[in-house]
């Protein structure tokens, strides 16, 4: 059964691919973002350093070279190529790289197959397929950053599409109480999750649903943008330094809000959840309503209330290790732990996150002033 | 009394610069630091915008420029100079600064003196001290850094020198519980230690002393400084992108680490508590030694039975919100919650603390790369 | 027949292009340098906004974007898209851009097979082969220099190899005299050569042949790199602020000093002339021979003497406009007059200079701190 | 009679810094600006350095360390402050730096009275005078940066103010002819001046007067800061960047230009010569009325029927070497030769240039976007 998901993760990462262009493969259109290309190629690294070299016998890499191509930020495997130099790879071509990608699926395939195979790996695949998806999800980031950076918008497809947020602004008491928070069981789970600790809430109240384009334009329209009183230092630095006004792929055309969605620029629906912004605009708008973010333990405990899925949600907590937390010695190590700075924890999913992957105690984290991830925000008061 | 501590904060601003020239007034010399002349006119300026201007009967200001010249990050009182360019001001003289010192500090001592002063004014200069008390402080810090970066090291005076820790290295152990954190009672205090609240904490054990001098060259000696699994990502982005090898003000000379402390360049002291560290370089010297760094409130709930005030001491915590935060409207409520994003609570008081001005719920704060503050390390696991 | 010349070139154009793949068109590896779909695109661009547009009847743009896209600097014609972002755009894809280049080749062979076809046209048309010619020639260098970051070093192939200097180092002696430079005649020329005129010079003598990588080595064996009294203060500021210790694609492995060529990375022939150095190299290369660099002048005057055109050669003289030199108006206008400012004019002709390109009186023209493009150097005393 | 000289340079330049308050003389304005105390003491370094230490007996150094903290650029002499932190020395202090004065003043007179002090002393000493009053020149070019970046706008004095341009608009023809340039005779003059040599020149008209700033404004008026056809390429990048609209120092309050001279915030008046603007400034303009600006050659061919000295002219020629120029060798040789490259030549002399100080074959440099230097414009057709 493992190996089958593995097979279904392989194939579904090349699926996302499928609307692209050769063309679209080698651009890196920001720095924080990836080539499609090298997503493609470094999940398939991730297998070949991580599970085939150590642990299948007599295998033999594909390419001596693609070790050190297709590291991303994992130092204990030595040099690699620096993350705003990866847009200038263009070699391997992307046929070069699904042979990669097919010679690595063969491999790990057969490995699992193999009645004698090791825990260990089951182990390595499991994290490998986890670290599948989550550049699986990164794909869709960078593909939106790509075509909402080229003048002409192309389309995509619709497969990212929000719904609208149909439900009514309610929200949902949680009193004060000693909570257990952190991952507990034996499925899968990053090691950031696990330390299941307690934690001390004061009663609160959170929102049944995302803030809305609708509700966020009245804050636009209200000059949010503008009063220095609703906004971290540190925001408003930005905001003013990157002439920020609007949430990111929003284009104002003639008197009319548009944005880049994968299908094409299209007006902004009042309806959908608001998406693309940054965490300063996100504290910047609750400030506006005189209401708050809710902190990750406050998202966690109330999360079997809440309807969530739609879009990574923004909370106040910083990145930070929980209780008991220790990172693995070597490159598994470098997985998590040494993010933890300057970050802000987002709770719950998106419709860019595959299946399956992500649940209540799983802790995403960005930079404070990204917007290219699928965030929105939910407020509790 | 509140007119003779008024009065004492005045004095003592003055005398910490009284080892200076009047060249040394009005350099900057790096943007976090303020010239020692644009503290002295700052603090000045908080009382005649903040108490004089709306308080005092037929109060004239004494400059109409100043209010613009010395605001520092107040935007509701508008147009101010930037903090890069404040080392640009060589006018107004130290002479006319003292002028404005003695003419403000006369009107509110004038003030405080008037039988009908009102609650608001005596609230105002309450903060006004505790202002210029953290102005003091980070007068020493700045004094420092523009001495230390003279190629000549010049002598300031022995006024800020470290004791050596005597003490053993032990452990205090505190039990797993349920504990209450924040500011209680009806002295003076900031907004941001308000909103006494209930933490829960895991047991703990927390070292009885600072790390040391010695302590600290182990780990540069055992190669700390060049081994990446030590390191936050953006920590070892930072020591290497600026060649930070050693705390600040290290330098070796001829195979023997020397440090500039304000009485000149002189050898490093192994028994004294190391200082001038990043966070960056706390954490991966806790990393290296198996064990951690307390969170504010592990710190806090430890306080009575730590001997703390030698140094600022680092947390693990993130710089957030208490619940039931509130930000007061207007130029006050600028004071401290726009800076709760990236930044790190430091707890705890040191040297160039004036007596009396921290507490045990008091929560200081600094970027995560800063070192020029005075700040140490004590360990927790 | 100027026809033919047309259509030969733009076919020509597609020939050096025929050794990349797909990914390598829309990548930009460096902010000078643009992707070769771009190259492709603009030199159409400009046949279509030049010619087509205002003098072919009823003529319809093959795409109103791309008036937007494929503009490299012409003010005149309105927004473009800013040179360092010109390696984003993956759309229009590499079929997209040869429709475009079909449609424009083919209307512009249309109307120049008109009877009545303007004499204008037979200008601008002229001008747009020139046009593109130079840019068959960036072509050449951005293919190079997007082949020499590549990690894996790809072969492009043979074309543009430097065949030996086999000539004994000799000098050709030039008397004192006044002598006429600039273009006189009736062909077609650029406005900067213009202006036939007289100067005066002294009695000089000039190389009989290029600098050779084997010379240039002794330089550095000698320590050139690191003698700042051979440098321009701001040469020595550009070396050492980007490393520079060798010409641009050399590396050395194992001792032996490679150096990337369009073949793959083959170890440095002695025998061949140094390419891809900087203005500032070939400074402090003369000045470590005790030569100089001649002039635009002195090369000009010496040319018919000379065997060039393998390489551009280095001058000492400023880009500035001959006497009676006036700017178009208009957009032709911005053609090379706004650039007449912190340049070096560059003589001779490459490898990668299309046949009967350049001429004697041909002034090319870089900053002094570039490198990628195919220039040497010829000494003078 | 050279003593006297020496020592009525070194009076001088105190007197120039009279005005200041202590406070100004650390500060450094901008890059390209240096503290006056600085200058102070750097004048002095220089006979120290290439007098006093190498031909005075039993000459003991003031400071040590001064020969490190007051070189300039001279890397001969090894280690220096670089130029952006030459602001942040407050120490040594002023009345320090004028002992230092003092002392190798006397020294130097003291050698220039010996009977045995050698030609070459004579020679050096010459140097330094002349190296002074070019530092002179500096000092009142910094002071003007300090002063007219201080938001309170202070007094320096009358010192330097213009006159009016009182002549009509002429032009003076000279004809086409071979002309000799270059300085010629045994007085005092720097190695850029020699190699005196023909050069031909086409006939040409040049002004009799400077541009004014009733003419400049007029450009200003006509948009000309707005219409890209009229500048070179970096010039339009470097205004629009800056977001240069008009000569440095100069502000529109209530409808009104005003600019910063020594005298405080004045009205513009339109009869005097404009100043504060930058080659690019200069070219836009001469471009704009049709006319053009001239070769350092013309200028000099025509100097004897100029009415020169008020301000610096801009020419159009680069700063390049002159026949037969050759660097000394070791740091007398680095005064000028190094810095050939991407610079202007100007012309002429300033108010604030010492009497006598320049002549007709003088040639200062600056590159072309700088303005703090006090430059204006003549044209020519």
């Amino acid at each position: 059964m493992l190996r089958e998901r593995f097979l279904k993760t392989r194939t579904r990462t090349q699926q996302i691919c499928s609307p692209l262009k050769i063309e679209d493969y080698s651009v890196q259109p920001m720095t924080d973002a990836s080539p499609p290309k090298w997503h493609l190629a470094h999940t398939t690294w991730f297998f070949e350093q991580f599970v085939l070299v150590p642990y299948k016998n007599e295998y033999s890499e594909f390419d001596k070279d693609f070790a050190y191509l297709f590291n991303s930020y994992y130092n204990n495997f030595g040099d690699r190529v620096m993350r705003p130099n990866r847009g200038l790879m263009t070699r391997p071509v992307v046929s070069e790289v699904l042979d990669y990608r097919a010679h690595v699926t063969d491999n790990v395939a057969e490995l699992l197959a193999q009645e004698d195979c090791p825990d260990v790996v089951h182990e390595l695949v499991e994290l490998g397929i986890n670290h599948e998806e989550q550049h699986q999800e990164l794909l869709a980031y960078d593909i939106k950053s790509l075509f909402g950076n080229q003048p002409t918008f192309p389309l995509y497809g619709t497969v990212y599409c929000l719904p609208e947020e149909g439900k009514d602004q309610d929200y949902i008491k949680i009193p004060e109480g000693l909570y257990e928070v952190g991952y507990q069981g034996e499925d899968f789970h990053f090691d950031i999750e696990k330390g299941r600790h307690k934690v001390f809430l004061e009663a609160f109240e959170i929102s049944n649903r995302l803030v809305t384009n609708g509700e966020f334009l009245e804050f636009i329209e209200a000059g949010g943008y503008a009063d220095f009183n609703l906004w971290h230092a540190e925001g408003w630095e930005f905001i003013n330094q990157h002439e920020v006004r609007a949430p990111l792929y929003w284009h104002k055309i003639k008197d009319q809000w548009h944005r880049y969605c994968l299908e094409g620029l299209v007006p902004v629906n009042p309806n959908e959840p608001v998406m693309h912004i940054s965490f300063y605009e996100a504290a910047a708008y609750a400030d506006w309503r005189g209401l708050r973010i809710p902190s990750e333990f406050e998202w966690e405990v109330a999360s079997q209330q809440l309807d969530w899925g739609i879009l990574w949600e923004w909370t106040s907590s910083a990145f930070l290790p929980y209780p008991r937390f220790e990172k693995k010695p070597g490159a598994v190590g470098e997985y998590n732990g040494k993010f933890m700075i300057n970050q802000k924890v987002l709770r719950g999913a998106s419709v860019a996150t595959p299946e399956g992957h992500s649940r209540a105690t799983y802790r995403n984290f960005f930079h404070p002033h990204l917007r290219w991830q699928f965030a929105g925000l939910r407020l509790a008061r």
